[in-house]
């Protein structure tokens, strides 16, 4: 796989969250999934994602940075959402989710 | 450049930090240097990193995974040091600047 095909291949991946089409999610996601190192697998991550959109209904993932070195994929995601009330997550999480995604996808 | 150089460049890059050898500090880091978005330049990085290591005198920079596709490469430090004190910076800051030291080196 090159750089180039990871990178559609995320690409496709940002695309699948933005339209919440939970059921293709396993096209880009192990069933054994690691969210910053806890294994919370494919259903908690998608129950994860699934609260997200819940809490902000204007969630959308924009990719500024994306640095591919298949096996592994780093990106730099952007966010302007306005969530409902307040969120639990600390401030650093979304930075922490933008690396995991390149563990996601140690293909 | 290959992402092999890339990366042996960006270790040396880590090297310097961790040596504190400010004076080489210019061949990683470029004058009008940007960091999370603001022009802080070679001496404001330099001045913010003499910082670090006065409020954390154990301070290593270690590099737990590194993504390079030239002319970017990401990388997640990890960090297992004593502030003496309470440090200024928010929660989110160092991963933050994990990801800004792919933008150190647009070369």
């Amino acid at each position: 796989m090159t750089p180039d095909d990871l990178s559609a291949r995320y690409r496709d991946y940002i695309d699948v969250l933005n339209r919440q089409d939970w059921d293709r999610l396993n096209q880009h996601v192990a069933a054994s999934v690691c969210h910053n190192g806890r294994q919370i697998g494919l259903e908690g991550y998608r129950a994860m994602l699934e609260g997200d959109f819940q809490a902000i209904p204007d969630l959308r993932f924009e990719i500024a940075l994306m640095v591919a070195q298949p096996p592994r994929i780093a990106s730099r995601l952007s966010f302007d959402c306005t969530p409902l009330g307040t969120l639990v997550r600390p401030a650093g999480s979304w930075a922490a989710r933008a690396i995991l995604r390149k563990r996601v996808l140690h293909l």
